[in-house]
């Protein structure tokens, strides 16, 4: 059987540790050339709207053999580049029936082929770029870094914090957002979950001031952390490209990046342009830092470069863009899960298997 | 609700006149720079059996926006080569559940994102392959083309005729395959679905000999037809790079090429290596050839580059790679007449949509 999978479902069923676990284990694997991952691509063309919305089809792809996993993950959305505050962010309109997102994982079994799972891709998402922060952090931040400030508490400062907490003895979070409401939850809601007092305060500067990791979680294509922000034995980490300041990345001992793909493929119908893919926005931001030194995840982990050499080194972990073996990863272990305690729609193989040789 | 179809409900639905239709639109609107097709790729590892197989999933997109249709086609496929008669082979080995293959189609609106369908790749897979040959025909052939020689009669051989009958006035077919059951069997079937005579003959040389239009339809991955063969006026077809020689097409006086992305981006884990990705195999044959000036398919529907130029030339087309936007176009095709025909298992649309902006 070939089992269907909700948000809620995933949400339940994975762990952060568990997650970790399981990427760690896929990028050691991707650093032997054992698995492979497929460049993220984004096909774009215009939506016939009269509203500035762009069509985007968005597709990747990862093969992690030593878990018996592969799978695509994709996005058709309607987006938008709106300006809120003083940033202009990347805006999906949920426009599919019920105003709903539409993001999808497959997942395929290795050995045989076969299609193990369908769910949506926000909580494996939320999950994987969370994991992967934290093994960042893992590599980078100082090993008794137990401060942490925020900056963001929407939907991905929660699987940040999760993971800050995974691999690091966390005693005081503060968090920073420009909605009083939205941060004043987000740390009430987050001190229950973590066990750890999450404090909001109002300003960047209030809540990274002394902190040995901060942690950029939002949805700017703008720069947000700059470098007069930086002290020494700080670890600055990102969940974009643009987060932190291309010159705070240049006063920083050392820039890890994920995996170095930095930005998507991208094929652009005629007279389609995406905003975060124009010169110094998204995709394009900090191209004036040289990255060629920069150690990657899979490197660091696999023992093969180094994220921190002492205490008072300036670190910094962007994570440049997502890769399609992270949701082989992390939707194979819900899967796993979801099998052992009979959770989520069960529907024939069959339907999604053939006779023919295609 | 999305819908979910099977390989016979497609086969029921589709027939080769709508697919050409939809086909030729979306080939306009991707010459026009309106459409957006992403070229195919390839991961490839290993599967951990002794048998010198491959794990290959393949992707590719496409978005048409004015037939409303995005669409992924995918293939997670267990991959050996072996000889068969003289020729070496791709060939899948069913190892899902019920031994069966693995390839689906999810198709998506882009006028709202949402997914509509899903379905097994292979029926849409033979429709697309025969529709772009029976365009490649139609463009490229002699008007009065009425004597055809096939070469094969597999699965692919069938829609290889449905679409050569669709385009031209077709009066007689001579097919030859290595195995006597086959042709035999193909030759029946076909006569009878087509209301055209089809010959099953005992030697290649038999099929084509004074044919107006040959159309190779094999799985080899070497060369099948030679320059000896050629005759004035001829129009040559290959459903796959290498099955016409080098040395034909450097004969023939105009090789047409479907779309020129000739070969797939590979991403390859260590020490796998595909034998269809092999120097002067495969992807990799005809490298001798000059392509750079080869019409494309959607340059001579647009009226923008010649087909054919006087009845005595020679013509080839080579069906080079396939295109995620055919999948979108054809299955938006299937989708559409299933929804007219109550056809189909239909799913709750929330199981493949989400709340979270992810």
């Amino acid at each position: 059987m070939t089992l269907v999978l909700s948000n809620e479902d995933v949400e339940s069923l994975l762990t952060m540790p568990e997650c970790i676990a399981a990427l760690e284990s896929a990028y050691r694997e991707l650093h032997a050339g054992d698995a492979v991952t497929r460049r993220r691509s984004d096909c774009m063309t215009s939506t016939g709207r009269d509203d500035g919305s762009v069509y985007g089809f968005k597709t990747m792809d990862g093969v992690v053999p030593g878990l018996g996993f592969s799978a695509v993950r994709l996005n058709s959305d309607i987006v938008t580049w709106p300006k809120v505050g003083n940033n202009r962010r990347r805006v999906k309109v949920p426009s599919a029936p019920g105003g709903r997102y539409v993001g999808l994982i497959l997942l395929f079994s290795t050995a045989n082929g076969e299609p193990l799972a369908m769910m949506p891709d926000g909580m494996v998402q939320r999950m994987r770029v969370g994991a992967t922060n934290g093994l960042g952090a893992k590599c980078m931040a100082r090993e008794d870094a137990s401060d942490i400030g925020i900056l963001g508490s929407g939907f991905q400062a929660v699987s940040q914090l999760q993971a800050i907490c995974a691999v690091r003895k966390v005693k005081r979070i503060r968090c920073f957002s420009p909605s009083p409401e939205n941060r004043t939850r987000f740390a009430a809601q987050m001190s229950e979950q973590l066990g750890v007092e999450v404090v909001p305060v109002s300003s960047t500067e209030d809540a990274i001031g002394g902190a040995d990791v901060v942690m950029c979680s939002t949805n700017s294509i703008e720069a947000i952390f700059f470098q007069q922000w930086m002290e020494p034995g700080m670890h600055v980490s990102s969940i974009k490209m643009p987060e932190i300041d291309e010159a705070a990345l240049k006063r920083a001992d050392r820039v890890g990046l994920h995996f170095g793909h930095q930005s998507p493929d991208v094929v652009a119908a005629r007279g389609v342009e995406a905003e975060d893919h124009r010169p110094g926005l998204g995709w394009q931001a900090s191209r004036g830092f040289d990255f060629s030194k920069s150690p990657k995840l899979p490197e660091m982990l696999a023992g093969a470069a180094v994220g921190r050499k002492s205490d008072d080194e300036i670190t910094c972990f962007i994570n440049d863009l997502g890769l399609g073996l992270q949701f082989a990863a992390v939707a194979g272990v819900a899967w796993r899960k979801a099998k052992d305690a009979g959770v989520g729609h069960e529907l024939p193989t069959d339907w999604f298997t053939e006779t023919v040789h295609p």
